[in-house]
This record gives C-alpha cells, structure tokens and sequence, in this order.
C-alpha cells in the first residue's frame, strides 16, 4: 500500500534514528524540574529558525495549538480562522471548550477586509469580544496552500487594526517557506505565537513546538503541565526534532510530487487541484467510494470535506508517485 | 425618546403588575426546596401551550438556551446554527466554552442541504462529532424572519437524517406563531428542546422558559442551579408570566407597526428590509453614525452587523410610529 | 407544617408586596441596556451599607459567589474555604470546574495558622499558586456561628501575608452584624469581594447582591450576563430588595427564637447546638428517621451531615417555636 | 550532584537505549490513524500485567490521570482523595476545572469509614453527587506508603456500597507489588481505572499507561487526542516502556536503599519517617534551609509538604547512598 493520507505517517529517517540512539552518549535531564538540554537545544534553534524569542516542545500540534489559544482567549471572547483550519476542525473542539473562544469562521482563503468584518460582529451590545485572528500556513483545508509574504502582513495589519492578537498554525510553514523561497521568519516575525509541526513533513516520530516572547513562553510552561505534556527525559525525541530541522529543504522533492500527482490525475480525467505544495485534493460528492477504490489497488488516500486528500511526503518517492499514477489510470474518473 | 432598540425595554402591563401585587393574596413557596406553585402554573401552562412534556422557568433567555445546550453538547461535539444566531452572537460565547460545542454557522436562511453538508464536516477523522442543530425562529439577525413549517419540518428532518438532535430558539416564537396564524405547538413539537421568551414581545419584567421531555427538564433544574438561576419565592415573576401568556396575540399590532415603519422608512428612500414580524433592519455600512443621527431627534435604535435594527414592541403604538417617520423625514438617507 | 428548613422559605411581607405592586407608578427599565432605576438604587445602598465601592444584584446567592470566584480565580488557582462552605458544598462544584479553582478546606472554624499552612499547599513545586481565601459569616456548616470582628481581621491578615485575596460569602453577614451588634461595614470593610443575601432572613422573594471595587462590579457585569443572570425589568424584584433592607434589625427575634428552641430541646434532652444566630443543629448519626418524625408531628427541618437542622425565620413567631416544643416533647430523643 | 529529588530523574538504561536504536529495524507506524504497533504491543503487555482489557498510553500521568478523571467526572460531581494526593497537589487542579470534580479530601490513609462519611456529603438537598473514590498506591504524600491487598479490597468495597466508582493512581503500583511480593494484578483488577507509570522509577525517558474496560480504553483514546497526547510514531517511546516493564523487579533494590538511607539518617538522629518502599520524608518546619544545606554538600532532595523528600531510583547506588549518609553526617540536624 503507498500511504499518502497524511505527511503524518512519515517514518524517522536513518538519521534521526542514529541520533536518537547515539543518546546513549549524551545528556538528557527531567524537563519538567530542570530542563532536558537536548530539548533545550531543539527549542533555542526553532526559536532562531522563526525569529521570535523562545519556543517550547510539545508532543503534538493539537497540544500546541491549545496552549497558545487558552493563553490568548478568556471566556467571552471571539477568534477568527479560516473556514477548515485545524483549529475549528481537526483538534475536537479545544478552541472553544477548553481555550474559551466562540469561533468565527472566514472564507478558506480571507482577506483583509473579510477580518475586518468578522472582528466587527453581529453588533457589538451582545458583548462578544473579538480577540484573536488564527491564520495557517500552508492551509490544509485550502489544499496546502501557501499565503505569500505581501498577504500575510496584510491579513496581520488587519487583525492589529481590529485590536486583535494574531496566531499563526504553521504546522507545514516549512512548504510555505520552501515554495516561496523565503526563510521561515519572513512568515512568522509579526505574528504573537506560532506553532510548527516536526512530525508531518519533516518526518520525526513526534512533536511540535510553540513559540513566541519569553513572556508566552513562561506561561505555556504552565500550560504543557496542565495538559499532561511536561514530560521527563525528551531528550530522546528531541534528538530526532534536531535532525528534522536538517530536513526542510528536502520538502521541495515532496512539492514536486505532488505537482507530479496532480498533473498526472489531471491527464486521467480527474478534477484535482493545482497545488502550490505537497497536497492534492480531488473534488468529489462521494469521497467514501473514491478512497474505497484506490484503497483497492493498493493506494490510500482520505476522505476530505467534499474531496478526496493526497499528501506527498519523504517516504513516498518520484518512482512512488509514477505507481500511483499507474495504479488510478484504471479507476473511473471521480 | 421613542425605544424602538429592543423587544426587551417592554415594561410590565397593568395587568401585570396587578397579578404581582395580588400575590399579597396568593400562595408563594421556595422552588428550590418544593417548587413555587405559581411558576409551576406557569411552567405547565407553557409545557401545554408548546405541545412538549414539561417546561422550566429560568430568568434569562441566555440561560434558558446554555441550559439546552450544556444537555445536549459534549467536549468534541459540533453544533450548528443559522449565522447570527443568538446563541452564536449574543450569549457570550456559552455555546462554547460552556456547553463545550465547537459551532459551525449555516447561512442565515438555512435549508436542508446546508444542515447536510455542515453535519458532514471537514474529514470525519479529524473527530468532531456533530450532534445538534440550533434554530431561531424568528430569526433575529435575519430581520426577525419567520421560518414556516413546513421549512421548519425540514430542516428538522435533515437534522434527523444526520443523526442530529434539534434545539429551537423560540424567544420570539410567539410572533412567528401570530404571524402564520397557527399555534405555537405547530412549529415546536417535533425538536428535542425549546427556548421561548415572556419577556420581549410579551412585556414580563423578565424570564423565560426551556422545555423538552420530563427526563430533560429534570436535568435542566440541576442546570438551572449550578448557574445560579435557582431562585427561591419566583411566584412574584411567574404571576407576571402567566399575563404575559394572555398577551401573545397582541403582538399583531406589533407586527403591522414594523411593517408601517419600514413602508415609511422605504418612501424615505432608506434602504430598508421587508419585516415578516417587528424587527427593521436599516442596511448601512455605518451604523453608528445612524444611531447617532436618529438619538438627536429622539428615536432609539442599535447597531445590528452591517445595519440598524429597530423593534416595535407593546410600549410602541401606531402614534409612536408615526412620529418616528417624522422624525427621519428630516434626516439624511444612509 | 411549620418550616424551619431554612430562612429561604421566608415570603414577601406586606411592606414588601406592596413596594413591588407600587412599581405600576415607579420607573423600571432595561437593566441589559441601560439600568433598572430601582435595581441601581438597590445596588448603591447595599454598596453604602457595607461601606464598599460598587454592587451588583444577582438572581440568586449561587450566581454571586459563583461571579466573584470566576473573576479571582484562573487554571491552576488554588483556593481556600472552610469545611462545609456554602461554595464546596451547596453550589455544585462551580468553584472547581466554572471558576477554575482547586479547593483545600480548612477547619469549619479556622485560625490564621491554618491559612498559611493550607496557602502554602504540599509541595510548591507541583505548580498549583494558592490565590483565594474565601471566607462564610455566619457560617451555615458551623451551626450559623458568627466569626468576630477581630477574628475575622486576623484572618484577612493572614491570607494578605500569604499574598491571597479574600471574598466573603455574607449570605448571612446581617445575622453575624446584629448578634456582634456592629455596623455590616465592619465585617466587611478589608475583603475583595463580599456576597450578601437578601432572600434568606431578609425576606425578599429572590435575589442576592455582589460588591467590590468598581473595576470588580464591571467585571462582574460582564460575567453575570454570561450565566444568565443579566435580566431586563429587575426594579420589581429590587423594589423588594430595597424594603429588605429595612428589615435586618428584625433579625435579632429569629436569634431569640433560635435560642428558645435550642434551650427547649435541650431540656428535652436533645444534643443540640449553642446558637449563636438563627441555626440550631442536633447532633444525630440518623438525621434520616429524625427528620421523619419531625415532619410526622408537623415540624419541617433538614439533614445536616451528620445532623439535623433548624432554621428561625421571620416567618417563625415566638408561639410557632412553642408549637414546635410541644410537638418535640412527645417525640424520642435522637 | 547526587539526584534524590525524585524517581523521575532516572534516565534510560543502555537496554532502553538499544531498543530505541534497533526500532530501525522495526515497525513504527501513525498512532493516530492507524496504531503503532510497538505501542500496541506496550499496551497489550501492561493491560495483562494489569488484569484489566485494555490500555493506552499517554506522554505523562497528568494526562492519564486526568483521562480517566474526564470519563469518570461531571460538573455538579464529588470525588474523594486522599490529602496530598497527586491528582489534588500536583495536576494544577486539572482533577476540577477539566474533569469537573469537586474534590473532597480524605485522610492521608483514609479507611473505609471515612470513604462512607466523606460521600454522603454535608446535606444531600445542596446537590453534589459523589462520584469516584481516587485512591493512590504507593502514597507520594504518605511517604511512598504502601496499601496492603486487604486494605484496598475494604477501600473498594466501601466505595462501592457508596455508589463510587474506583480510579487508581498506581504510578509507583510497581513499588506496592514489589514490596508485598504480589502481582501488580492483585492491587488493580477491582477498580474501574488504573494508571501505570513508566518514567519514574521503571526509568523509560517518558510515558505512563492508562487501563481500565475496552470501553473506556475507546473513550480514552478520544480524550488523549483532545489534550493533545495523540502522538504519531510513539514506537520510538514504546520500545523504551517494553523494557522499562522488564525492569520491575529491579525496584526491590531502590526499596533497600531507601531503607538504608533512612536508618541512617536516624541514626544521625534526623527525625525521618519509617519508608515503605523508595520514598524518605524528613519532618521539618523549615524544609527551604533543609533543602538548601543538602545542596551545598551535593546531594538534591525537594522540600515536601512540612517536611523535606528523597527518592531512591535505579540511577541511585548503595555506594550512592552511602556518600549521602557521610554528607548528611556533617549537617545540622533539622
């Protein structure tokens, strides 16, 4: 089966698997009463990767995400994102019950204008408050599709317009930066928090990292304790965060294949998406029989909103791709 | 100043206050301990008047909706509702980080295929479960728009398709009811809950009631008590509801004066909505200066999203009306 | 049946009826909008009364002390509160789950040693921050004891020097102000917060009230609209709570009463508490069959952990309490 | 620095570290979609250890602890605990503000009594209903003290006929059953949830497991994803947590070190508790300065309650403990 469901299912390479066990040697401590260096090293070199001042480990993106929302929102309080951005619908609702915020959502791909209107509400007596823009980069939902450098300021000018806080997802800001040809922290430097994922593309076996001022920082501490991420010796994983960070430049192989994806279903008929990185979304009302059939001649793909998702990723090759092609030329057309 | 703001400034009628004060006369008990037996009239008579099992009392309809949905929602469920919506807008964010439901808004005028597609989500394994359906009828933010029933029935029956249970955001059922000239019963009976008002349209110094089965009403008392809503001699309230009941049908004037007023308004050359009800939504792009405008000759309206709303209620009479018109004649048109 | 289950049973007096029925001359308004008239009279005499800043009336005392936690208390907040307070036990849990706090109770009757004990928790590296003392006068698990003037200040001490606020529940602070003989202020005067209750012996139909600072009581706003607690014509129910007030020096006959009953029982060989107010409690591993009996000669009281207790109220004469001696005296000892 | 602030210090063993580095031979796979199957695996293993279904895995046990407190707890729900139990002392108070429990203190070693006092509450009519008995074995608090078989049974069954349901905080279970000479099985197999630690003193670098019915095993997995444990390829981890299983036995020596550290210190005449298993309390009313002079002579312990703590783990020796005790000879006795 050639799995391109999801970057998440990306393997440790051979690298991070030699570096996770060469351990052996090295130092790892109790992060929740010291400090483990490794995971010490691995969040001062993100946090120098985005340009911000600090970052924190967490195993997840989910556990990410919600420390950021539950530190900007309080009880009353508005957020606006996207429409289908994992915030609102891939992380089980924290946003709202947990982080306190009543979601509103944008169009999948909003401009300035669409935040000023949402920011506005309904009308401002019912005591909403609006506090937060979540934006991200690549946006899932919208394909992995990258927002450039010039659109980004812009929706962020919005937000600080309308009085609000900005957070960006960048759990594959890495394929932003890769595509635009621009380092990270062009994407990232006027937002307040940031997370970023290590696991999808890059391919560690777990983690993500949350990031902004020393301030949030100190307090997102407290908050990974809350949800049950302090963990002990991170070291381990740490290692394999650090070899990660070696890796984004190899995302653009994976960019390529999905445009190779693309252009080949395309040949065959179907109504796909041109992506601008390394997600594929075929258009479909019947997303359950198309996965079905593909699953049937040995490749998986996921139901997706009104779609079907293709994600290309380090364990999946040109040659991977060119079988994949092979294997739909004798489906029907969605 | 003429209040056209809100359905809400209604004050107590005469009758009203006579029902209060004769409860010198009348019996009075602790419902918390016993229930008060002037609000259990009153909650009978409400259970009877929808056509569901059982109703219960609370002060506010902001409480009487959390109530609805802290039963019917868990952490990781998604609800939806008409954009807008009260319990989107206008109850401080309860729907979420109260009850625990990640809200994904319909258009404001939703039809069945809209509660299909949205009950449906992103990707059912990012793991929201949908599982209720929020209706208002009238709908506030849709100019107090009347959902018919047969629409009503199948937006209902969607919903069911789709494994939804259904709450109603009825505060303002009754104009619906007079509207269509049918019986509240008709556009209520087939939702699992309902939220009604005797304290907009119908002039009761304050309360509403939530109704459902037995089983949810038993569950709602103990709701009702965790958010402080237990109060202790309510006959004095409830004798006001029960006049308040007696008082539906004359929200016709109400409903004929909303239509003067935007009939008017729209000879003024203002770009005014059509209202099935009392509600008048006024469309402009800058609220506050209308609102500005119309306070210096003396007449009370709010901003409402992209507009102005006004209200005519039971403290508004065909007199009042026409001196509004008189009022803007003078003003520019937005 | 004669109730001394407890002062909530207390019924509007005549003056109080006819200050509500005399609200067909007054002026109510819409207190979400703009202020009831006579609910913003009510909250600047209990605010003058017990020498604070701003007040705020709520529907019920659960709602009150439920405002006041939810604006000291964050995630990760530890609390402090007598055995047996009103807000650990009689206010399903909103402390720990609404608020955010995890309670730590102290003795029934605390001394300022167990404050700084209980502040500074197990272990202070395990990350909860203690930041709430919250106190009850008179304290209803305590048998309606009255904690004095200076007690009460050395307690406030101690939470200070333990760098924690202070609310009070004053549900019964008029009884523990009129036993002490001294002015409410006095007790009062040095804590953040204060809730007092002015449907319990005070006699109003329903209703509590919220004080502090004025950045509290906007706060407090906010977050009474949230629970559902922002009603519209409130000055029919504050007109009552205004003739409330009238009433506390009445108090001191329920203190009489109470004394009578518990000297009766006494004689009769009950084990049974010294009041120090309007509470009495008897000591009993049954309270169950005690009850029981109670009601079976017409005398209503309630199980009390590990008791049973009555409660003097201004619906109680002096005779009443002689009835309930006759009707105890043929009854077993528990 | 000899480290005996806890046993969540110890680091990876080297057969630990090898199963880590041989996974590149192994099977990882995306959790989350999926399954690991090495994490399969682990938690097969610990589910039979256990005697109980099944079992997933968590990052750290805050999170299982809080898990299982989510499945068990609703808001208006008391739970009972043990005083200074870690779901009260050390969680941030996840036990009431996420699962909704309202926490009831029970003795440090409560016996069957003070279950049945403790959960019927002050007065059944204020509406909390007792939920879940929290039981902790070994007792961090308590001085790593162990709760015999027939103590638990007696604690169980008393929860029981109260209606309780019985979640186990067995972090250190290995300690209980390694001193007893029982099978882990024989302390778990009556309670409804059990969390397992294999972090401290097992020594895997991060991880714990919480087990209980398939049911709640499938609940539970849908709680992890929420809080943001739904890691991706915890093989990596997994493979340490296998070995850390073989390592139980290995305890009994901690145990013997623990006892040789308190003897001594006794006999220095330290005022030092009697250890159990691998945990040694020293009484102080100054634990800072305590704590403060066994740094400055190179040995680490935390301050605990009134009282100062050391841990012994497998990354601690006989000699280790030796070199405290000629250290410690040279210091004030506290």
């Amino acid at each position: 089966m050639l799995d391109l469901r999801s970057d998440t299912v990306t393997k440790p390479s051979d690298a991070m698997r030699e570096a996770m066990s060469s351990l052996a040697a090295a130092d790892v401590g109790d992060d929740v009463l010291d400090g483990d260096p490794t995971l010490a090293e691995l969040q001062a070199r993100v946090a120098a990767i985005l340009g911000v001042e600090a970052a924190l480990w967490t195993p997840t993106g989910c556990m990410a995400n919600a420390i950021a929302l539950m530190y900007h929102l309080e009880r009353g309080d508005r957020f606006l994102a996207p429409a289908g951005a994992h915030v609102l619908e891939a992380e089980l609702g924290t946003s709202a019950w947990l982080a306190g915020g009543l979601p509103t959502p944008l169009p999948v791909r909003p401009d300035p204008a669409d935040v000023l209107r949402a920011a506005g509400g309904a009308s401002p007596y019912f005591g909403l408050r609006s506090r937060l823009l979540c934006l991200e980069n690549t946006h899932n939902a919208g394909g992995g599709a990258v927002t450039g450098v010039g659109e980004h300021t812009a929706l962020v000018e919005a937000a600080r317009s309308a009085g609000l806080r900005v957070h960006l997802d960048g759990a594959r800001i890495w394929h932003a930066a890769v595509a635009l040809g621009v380092e990270p922290s062009a994407l990232v430097g006027d937002v307040d928090t940031v997370s970023v994922c290590l696991s999808k593309g890059l391919g560690a076996p777990m983690g993500s990292v949350v990031a902004g001022s020393a301030e949030f920082v100190a307090a997102a501490w407290r908050l990974r304790k809350m949800l049950g991420g302090g963990i002990r010796q991170g070291g381990v994983v740490g290692a394999a965060g650090l070899v990660a960070l070696e890796q984004i430049a190899d995302l653009a192989a994976d960019h390529e294949h999905a445009t190779l994806l693309a252009d080949g279903l395309r040949e065959q008929g179907w109504p796909v998406s041109t992506p601008d990185t390394n997600i594929v979304l075929v258009t479909t009302t019947e997303p359950g029989p198309v996965v079905g059939k593909l699953a049937d001649v040995g490749v998986a793909a996921v139901p997706f909103g009104p779609g079907v998702r293709f994600v290309t990723h380090r364990d999946v090759s040109r040659a991977d791709v060119e079988t994949v092609l092979e294997r739909t030329a004798g489906l029907p057309v969605p």
